[in-house]
């Protein structure tokens, strides 16, 4: 299987769990359902999820664990989307290609069903019994909730947005991508590690430093396709970043400098799998596809 | 102690916890820690949090595993109330007398202190080691997840939004508000019974029962407030639920037939603690209380 096969498989094995659970009866009103099932089952890479499946099976964890923590951080990932796309945020009326969910519902569902889906992943991680002890299970919710939160990706999309028509240095844009993205991305590797026994620390550690250098290539090409992508293909705007005055990589390095940066930052993440005694080709296929993509 | 003291000597504890909890430096933006706090810390009766400890005591539970799950529950209803303010939801300019989160600052910092308070609920359950055993801990992370979420109190928003200038019946009425209002009050039940060791399936039946009324008669209190409150006292425009078309008790039942039932709320939960082997004065005072107070 090549990368993109990989990926896809992750993808439909998140997208059943996830519509699984859409299926069965809630007691709930009819429209917050569907705006959260919206809000979720968006057509997106599901980046996070595959990390978990990935590093998971490296590492011998139980599938249908990984199934649980899988969608548990697509859930945080797809409401910060939601809340991130508002009027007051970002305002954006398209992504991938499809209306977001305030523009698909309205503003209050929009608010909602983001709501719904941060809670939901809390209750994917705390209703399943997973085969690690209950005090492993107890760190992954941590892990979660120190990744999503002021520490995390709500603090970076803050930095975001105090950071809109300033000028900044590249030392604060990565402190924003250190939370905003970089810390739900470790924490997907935290997750599938958890899922595992017993897994040594300095494995945990190699992970982690793959996971940095892939959550920062992945802004910086982000960046990029910004300035040469094509709407049709990204599925939101191209040059939106300049519209919304945002700061970049290609804006503080040019866009050579950019991809230089990209470069190295995938050559680091595939020099610390090297520290990992396991087979490691499909995450050295991701990091190397982060910055061939066009979308 | 009167029941007023009973509730101000919780308030100050868990004042103390959230309070210290922000002292703390956080790495993230200096104003989304602002708002967070500020919405948190914003006057509440702690009415949550107060049964947590009430019935965690009455059961034998730690005091400092209680001031944990208080803060979390506290921290989801905080949440709660800062969403629903929003522009797009209620649109409220005050609440308890003072400017809502997003008048303080503004919307997009309102939608961040929200997920932010909403994420912080479950980092505290997960980062606390309670003296009960992690598969009980993953039990309350649960009960709070599923109380907040589409079958709990987001649910029950979405309810009261689409029955807003609508005529519905008491039946649909109670339905929002055991959703809105009532999971979260059962699950302050929950989780102080959950910080102790080995309580009776029975008591925790009966204890589930005195906060169903006790919650619903607190509603019904409400709606009447709203009629016959002073908005000084009440901290919010006297008349707003007629203002905004919602439905309410005396809407539906008069303001006499509200008051009845208020009072055979009250009644039912005072007979649901007569069947638990312990002293439970000091929640019957409150049940008394909920129906006597004037904001």
């Amino acid at each position: 299987m090549n990368i993109l096969e990989h990926i896809s498989t992750a993808q439909n094995r998140l997208d059943s769990y996830i519509s699984n659970y859409f299926s069965i009866p809630l007691d709930t009103d009819d429209t917050v359902k569907s705006a959260t099932f919206y809000s979720i089952n968006n057509g997106g890479k599901r980046l996070r999820p595959f990390l978990v499946y990935t590093v998971g099976k490296l590492l011998g964890a139980k599938e249908s664990d990984l199934d649980v923590a899988a969608a548990a951080i697509e859930c945080i990932h797809s409401y910060s989307l939601v809340h991130d796309d508002l009027p007051a945020m970002d305002d954006d009326d398209l992504r991938r290609g499809k209306p977001t969910c305030h523009i698909a519902y309205d503003e209050a569902q929009a608010i909602l069903a983001g709501d719904a889906l941060q809670t939901l992943a809390f209750e994917f991680l705390s209703v399943h019994e997973f085969s690690v002890p209950a005090k492993q299970q107890i760190k992954m919710i941590n892990a979660l909730a120190v990744a999503s939160g002021l520490q995390g990706m709500v603090g970076g999309q803050a930095l975001d947005i105090a950071a809109t028509d300033k000028s900044i240095t590249l030392i604060e844009l990565e402190r924003i991508h250190r939370l905003k993205t970089g810390a739900l991305l470790k924490c997907a590797i935290q997750l599938g590690a958890l899922c595992a026994p017993d897994v040594e620390e300095s494995i945990i550690a190699a992970l982690e430093k793959y996971g940095r250098n892939l959550g920062l290539a992945f802004q910086v090409q982000d960046d990029i396709l910004d300035i040469e992508g094509d709407t049709a293909v990204l599925g939101k705007p191209q040059g939106s970043d300049l519209d919304n005055h945002k700061s970049t990589y290609p804006a503080l390095l040019g866009l050579n400098g950019a991809k230089q940066k990209a470069h190295q930052l995938v050559a680091d993440a595939l020099l610390a799998l090297d520290e990992i005694p396991h087979n490691t080709d499909v995450l050295a296929e991701l990091a190397k596809y982060i910055i061939e993509r066009d979308h």
